[in-house]
């Protein structure tokens, strides 16, 4: 059923999807036939579509049915995807409306993905447990799979995955001796870094398999195994007493059903001494996650506002000392972790197939656009329990001598003086 | 009806009392009679109440029957009342439920008090329309009468209000020659600064007339009259479109019901592309504010959860990019302003007799106590249109050469060159 010229349904779907994506500066090539230009008549980017099936799916449901079709290579985009995406978040921002089977279709996906126990363990599995090797051809040697910080744009993304962890180790005051509880640890990269620069003792949770394994074995041969434990649970079964809370990367995939019993763990875990720091991707206003990210990339997802996540800490007294926004960081992030994949595109093809890596690189793209046009943002926030002493009356200390840990501002004064 | 020995009602009035506020180490004097110590055989503060009537009001409404009692001088606090104000708000932290009559009380004050266009003119007046004569005696010279930010704590009160004042004018980024509006604007200290230090234009709103008045006058002998607009009308009455949006110390008198139609002139006045910043007195969970004060002090006074003002922002695609708590901060202030007040007191007297002054005691005492043991919040929430650009990516600008405004730093760099 290819096209090869244009009818008036094909008119009335295409419609249809400008209806609910917007005016968009970008040319359809239907089939064969020749292109429906803009209104504007200036397209940036041209989107070629081969049928009329699935022209009505994209009528139906424009993202998922775009992210399928994009992922099986029946749909192909001439010029820059990230520009491309780009536009098309800005133009959903202002214009649209999802359609009613969108809508439906992602309210299937929460139950369907609901994150229980054994759900969040279905999920988590799906993305995380992806071999490490693969995650080693494009993330920075240390595995850290979340938003790094730039003191300047131009330091690479190893040091501003550093400059990350030091970050969060001087916002929540650690000190040599503490305990610390890290929910949701990925591969144990700041586990390990908060240990060996910060002196802290950390128990770390992790539900994926195969990170818990790399984890551990890092923690082995770096010498850290008795002031790191890597275990493989859920962060609703962390028990213990500790100094400070810290959990990088992992709200996202808790639910926001769920936010009052993580409260619930952070304070059984700190009390009203202790203090914690939440990083993770939110938005501006509550909205559903991506249903074609929930589908393919990551099952259970959700970005909340920070009106969603501040009454989960209500209950338990903790003051919020600090809310960082840092979405344009996640946006540098995400054109290193692009590139690097673009780089290394052969061995991931070789790896999973051509339609994984499509997948893929939609992800990375089309996170990067959300980054870059504030569909997405990026918060971390810093709180304390109502007893908290210790923690400093300004900011300050976080920028000065910056990003050096203590231990290294010394050999670094030893080194030169 | 004095006292002069403890009946048993005596007793289980006193114990009522104790139900609601908690064990506290304090001793109660009743009448002539001997004194009430607490469980624990030790008391830090000992308060005399003269009779059974009062005994009673305190069983019903503590707080408010406190108040009036202290206003009144038929009740007294032998020792030190902010540390009696500390360990009376920690008790009742953790153990308290307010009395029915308290919250009955505190429900019919809210309606009476509520923040319409002309009750909120009724409220602002009976606070801040006192003779500026008044604050001139224990404010800084500069007339803040908000939060300050001490860089260190032993900086002078005058110090630490143009430190906040710098604080505020470089979270916002503000630019020579932009457009900034001010709501709330007290005596106009801030748009002063902001004008005269950062080069902007400001149009300054208040509903207080005595303010205005001295806020008019002072910028006509500083020079700025034609930068600086003081205009005498309410915060839904701000028309034109701004660069920015600052509002120091006013949200606290807005009302939760209002805070929808607050972010809508917020968005009204600077777009898609301003940025703002909200300064005001909050709380780690909703609750009422104090009735006595309410009553006595601030008519219409409310200090929100975070969660309670970040939903205000949703609809209008504002990124929060920053929040910063300065608790510490206010309750340096406060040691600052009641030490003044109480060097004062003779003069105040002579202004507003007695009463005024033990009501105006308790407040800045009570205040002081609340942000020490944090029963009281300071936030600052900086945010952004989606579309703003030029706000930087990190806030290391915010710690560099610190409290420095751009002139004040060539002044300085050619007085020292």
């Amino acid at each position: 059923m290819g096209i090869t010229s244009i009818s008036s349904l094909d008119q009335r779907l295409a419609q249809r999807i400008r209806k609910s994506i917007g005016e968009i500066p970008v040319a359809i090539k239907l089939g064969d036939s020749s292109e429906l230009l803009p209104s504007s008549g200036v397209a940036l980017v041209r989107v070629s579509i081969p049928d009329r099936a699935l022209l009505a799916k994209l009528a139906v449901d424009p993202e998922v049915a775009f992210g399928e079709a994009y992922t099986a290579g029946t749909i192909s985009v001439d010029g820059d995807l990230v520009r491309f995406l780009e536009i098309v978040l800005k133009s959903m921002k202002q214009s649209s409306r999802d359609t009613w089977f969108s809508r439906l279709f992602s309210r299937w996906l929460t139950r369907r993905q609901s994150n229980t126990l054994r759900g969040s363990a279905r999920n988590i599995h799906h993305h995380y447990d992806l071999t490490t090797d693969f995650y080693r051809l494009w993330l920075d040697p240390g595995l850290v799979y979340t938003c790094a910080y730039f003191p300047q744009p131009t330091v690479t993304l190893e040091e501003a995955q550093r400059a990350k962890m030091d970050y969060v180790c001087r916002k929540v005051m650690l000190q040599p001796g503490e305990s610390v509880v890290e929910a949701g640890c990925g591969w144990g990269a700041l586990s390990l870094h908060m240990a060996r620069h910060y002196g802290v003792n950390v128990k770390a949770f992790n539900i994926s398999k195969e990170q818990i394994r790399i984890a551990r074995e890092r923690a082995r041969q770096e010498g850290l195994a008795d002031r790191v434990e890597f275990i493989e649970d859920d962060y609703r079964n962390i028990s213990g007493r500790f100094d400070a809370f810290v959990s990088v990367g992992m709200l996202e995939h808790v639910g926001v059903e769920n936010y009052p019993d993580l409260a619930r763990v952070i304070h059984r875990s700190i009390g009203d001494t202790g203090r914690g720091l939440l990083h993770f991707i939110g938005r501006n206003a509550p909205r559903p996650f991506s249903p074609w990210m929930r589908k393919r990339i990551f099952p259970g997802a959700y970005a909340p506002a920070l009106g969603q996540v501040m009454p989960a800490l209500e209950p338990w007294n903790f003051s919020v000392l600090d809310v960082e926004n840092l979405r344009r960081h996640y946006a540098l992030t995400l054109e290193h972790w692009l590139s690097r994949f673009e780089g290394t595109v052969e061995r991931v093809t070789a790896m999973f197939g051509p339609e994984f890596v499509r997948a893929w690189r939609l992800y990375l793209a089309g996170s990067l656009a959300s980054f870059r046009v504030g569909a997405l943002q990026l918060f971390q926030v810093v709180f304390a329990g109502s007893q908290c002493s210790g923690m400093p009356d300004t900011r300050e200390h976080l920028y000065a001598q910056r990003a050096l840990p203590q231990k290294e501002q010394q050999r670094w004064l030893t080194a030169t003086s």
